[in-house]
């Protein structure tokens, strides 16, 4: 198969409107899959590159990192899928395969440095190109099987807001019986709710107010608490194995290692700016932990969207069309999303202009 | 039996020398265990009560936690050691045996509070008294035997320093193939050296300076470090998989987390004054760890001890007299001692006024 032109949400310098236009992907290689993109969803991280908020980025930029779609046409060598399989592709798209993180299915910590859906380079030097497309190009290891039972709407935000939140709820050992507190009810965090209820633990949000109560009780959680009364958080010093912040607002972050009992760990998920302060005492006592986690590997990908498929989990999502993502980005800077835009990728129409 | 007298050193007031005088031990309860205390420990943790640097503290002090010595007599329900056998106390001395942290046998993390081995009070009030005497009188459960094959001079440190460095040894998974750094060859970093070197790892010591590198090499580890050149810090980003940061200074964390690789652990033990400052970034990038470690429960004491009889480890220890508790206590603050100074008891004489 030759190189393709495919309609893509572009942007062409930092902060700039979408525009909708063709781009190229590559000539399939022997190993490679090429997908009928069919949803896209947003995540916050999208917004931060566009906007170079970290640091320079790649221009013109096709984000898109939580990708659903359909397989249509495979490589000689490709042997994991088959044309017509239903297939995910979330924040990574190629890794070195030889060092010790990537053969132990770590690929997001490779040494050499784990190629990115976009806004990364590909080891030829090209730049990549995300999921805001009808059609992307990929490497078979990382691509990843949609089970039966999720549709596709739903699962496209798995494949980073799933498995952001998925990897430290099962690192740090939640399971039946676990109290752990989510902070933030936004993309990652109404996953965070739905995967740790799923898991059998007791669930309470956190958010600054109790305008998503309702949501938060919906979702599966058992208590909704307000951050903005500090006597909410008092309430429940100590009480918590795991705290999951998904917010990426400067907390202070001893408010929350104060929410955990001994042993207790606090994973954050979100990235804030400034650096956290913690007083030494408060990690000594109890052995608490303080730890990050940075979205996961490829057979804890497939484990995750297999959980899901078994316990009938996808994400909350608002489907949107091309023309309406450059609105949607304000609405998610501004919380008012509930919980996923996923972009409808066949809207996008190579003859417009503005997206 | 009544209540006794027991020669000890005390400290009358902040920062004031030591007095060598009879202090009271209480009549035994049936659960008790009276001890003829043969060697007590000198840890910096003494200092920084005695010297009040910790916050308000009970006076008179007699410090010490870490004891051991030989049972003279037992109350009428003790069934866990009879009179003769050897044995040792550490940081504690009662607690309330029925929160769920004590029945998982954390006792350090007691919901109630334990009691701590002395600048305690104890669950009737009255304040504890330490090992810097030549008699106690200690709850059995508290009380842990020394293995034979232990002299207890070098046996009275492990209940402390060893735990301290045990436990998060433990809990961290080092074993063989183990990369391991220990940061200070102090009397805890010393331990931490021999324990992990036993458990299978391959141990580095980072010290401020190549002063103690023959010492280093001497313990176990295959390597020192001096932390006094950049460099050498740098030369081993990534590369282990525990630190075990003994030291209370104040170091720049971030520069031991950059030692450790994905899912790397920075285990603290010693408590700095200022606030640990980390980039979110991080912790994120690899789901590193940032943690302490206090003590350890009581089995887990046991099982250190175990361990420690039988790989042949005992601490490494300057045998000292009463008199020099006072002098000894400069030195340890000036890092002068190799490696934990251990006060032979039967020199303290209550007739005398100056130790």
């Amino acid at each position: 198969m030759t190189q393709t032109t495919t309609p893509a949400l572009v942007a062409e310098s930092p902060g700039a409107a979408f525009v909708q236009r063709t781009i190229e992907r590559r000539a399939l290689r022997p190993d490679d899959v090429a997908i009928d993109i069919k949803y896209a969803g947003i995540c916050h991280s999208d917004i931060h590159q566009v906007r170079e908020e970290w640091g320079q980025a790649i221009f013109p930029m096709v984000p898109g990192h939580e990708i659903a779609g359909v397989v249509s046409a495979i490589g000689d060598a490709v042997t994991d899928v088959k044309v017509g399989d239903r297939v995910g592709v979330g924040c990574m798209v190629d890794s070195c395969g030889e060092c010790d993180e990537c053969r132990a299915g770590f690929e997001q910590n490779c040494a050499r440095g784990a190629v990115m859906t976009y806004n990364g380079r590909g080891y030829d030097g090209e730049p990549t190109y995300g999921g805001y497309s009808q059609h992307v190009v990929v490497q078979q290891k990382f691509v990843c099987p949609i089970p039966e039972g999720i549709e596709l709407d739903v699962a496209a935000p798995l494949l980073c807001a799933g498995i952001t939140t998925y990897s430290p709820l099962r690192r740090w050992g939640v399971g039946p019986g676990s109290k752990v507190a989510v902070v933030g009810l936004g993309g990652l965090g109404h996953m965070g709710v739905v995967l740790a209820t799923a898991m059998g633990a007791e669930v309470t949000v956190i958010s600054r107010s109790d305008a998503k109560k309702d949501d938060s009780l919906a979702l599966g959680a058992v208590e909704h608490l307000a951050s903005s009364d500090p006597a909410n958080l008092k309430a429940r010093r100590g009480h918590f194995d795991v705290v999951l912040n998904t917010v990426s607002a400067d907390l202070d972050i001893e408010d929350y290692l104060k929410l955990v009992g001994p042993r207790g760990v606090v994973a954050n998920v979100g990235l804030p700016t400034e650096k956290y302060a913690v007083r030494p005492g408060l990690l000594i006592g109890g052995g608490k932990v303080l730890t990050g986690s940075n979205i996961g590997g490829i057979p804890e990908t497939k484990e995750m969207l297999a959980f899901c498929a078994e316990h009938g989990i996808g994400a909350k999502v608002e489907v949107i069309t091309a023309d309406e993502v450059t609105a949607a980005y304000d609405k998610v800077v501004a919380g008012d999303v509930r919980y996923r835009y996923v972009i409808d990728v066949s809207t996008i129409d190579a003859g417009a202009t503005e997206g």
